[in-house]
C-alpha cells in the first residue's frame, strides 16, 4: 500500500519577500531554512515541515521545476500549544498584527486568524480541532 | 517563548470538488475527513495534518470565517517512504496521471511532481530533502 505519511511542505505566495521574511521570522518566530532573492524564502515549522513562500511572478515561469503560483489570499494553519494562546495574542498585538477572527471548534481547539503582509490568512490553532492521533 | 509546533493545515483551491475528492481519495489514497457541498472537501494527511481543498468563489465571500481563496496553480508536498517511489510511479500511471518532473535533492530525497485535476502542482517526496529531525 502506498501510504502518504505526512504533510512536508505548504506554499503561500507573497508580493514582497523581505516583508514576508520579517513577518514569518520575527513575528511568528519560525527558523529561516533558506532563501533565493527574487524567488523564495523558506521556513521550518516544528520538527517535520516547511513553509514555502514564493513570488508567483517568478515561480509561474517555471525553471528546473514545474511552474506554479497563485494570486489571492491563501490559507494555512500552524499548531500552537493551548497554554500559549494568550501570549500569542499579546505578541501579535505588540507587532501591530490585528487578530481578524477567533474561533472555538466543536471538537476542541481554538484558532486565531490574522493576515501576513501579503494578505494570506494565517491561522494559529491549539490541539483538538481534528481529533488527530497526535493532538491536532 | 511562543513556539509554533507543527504545520496543521495546508489549503489548495480547486474548480470542481467532486473531481478533487476522487483524486485525493482514490488516486492518492488520503482518508476523507469531511466535506461541505459547494465549499470544501478535507483530507487527513498522516497522523498530524489536514489538506483543505476549497472552491475559491465560495471562500472568498467569507462567512463565519474570514475570506480567503486563490487562483492559479498552488503547490504542496506530501511525504512518502523511499521504498514506495516505484509503486507510486506505477499507481499514478495506472490512474492516468502523468509525472511532470522528477527531482533528486542535494541533501537526499527524491520528488515526483504531477497535477491534481485543478492544475495544482502536487509533490510526493521521500525523506532527506530538508534534513529535518524526523527524516524529511
Amino acid at each position: 500500500m502506498n501510504r502518504i505519511q505526512n504533510l512536508v511542505e505548504a506554499a503561500a505566495y507573497v508580493d514582497d519577500l523581505d516583508r514576508a521574511e520579517h513577518f514569518y521570522r520575527d513575528v511568528l518566530g519560525l527558523p529561516l531554512l533558506g532563501k533565493e532573492a527574487g524567488r523564495q524564502v523558506f521556513f521550518q515549522v516544528g520538527d517535520r515541515a516547511v513553509l514555502l513562500l514564493f513570488l508567483p511572478e517568478s515561480t509561474l515561469k517555471g525553471d528546473h521545476l514545474p511552474p506554479h503560483g497563485a494570486r489571492g489570499p491563501g490559507h494555512f494553519a500552524l499548531g500552537i500549544p493551548a497554554e500559549s494562546l494568550d501570549s500569542w495574542r499579546t505578541r501579535l498585538s505588540n507587532f501591530g498584527v490585528p487578530v481578524e477572527h477567533e474561533e472555538s471548534w466543536p471538537a476542541g481547539g481554538h484558532s486565531l486568524y490574522f493576515r501576513d503582509p501579503a494578505g494570506n490568512l494565517v491561522e494559529l490553532v491549539t490541539p483538538g480541532i481534528w481529533n488527530l492521533p497526535t493532538g491536532w
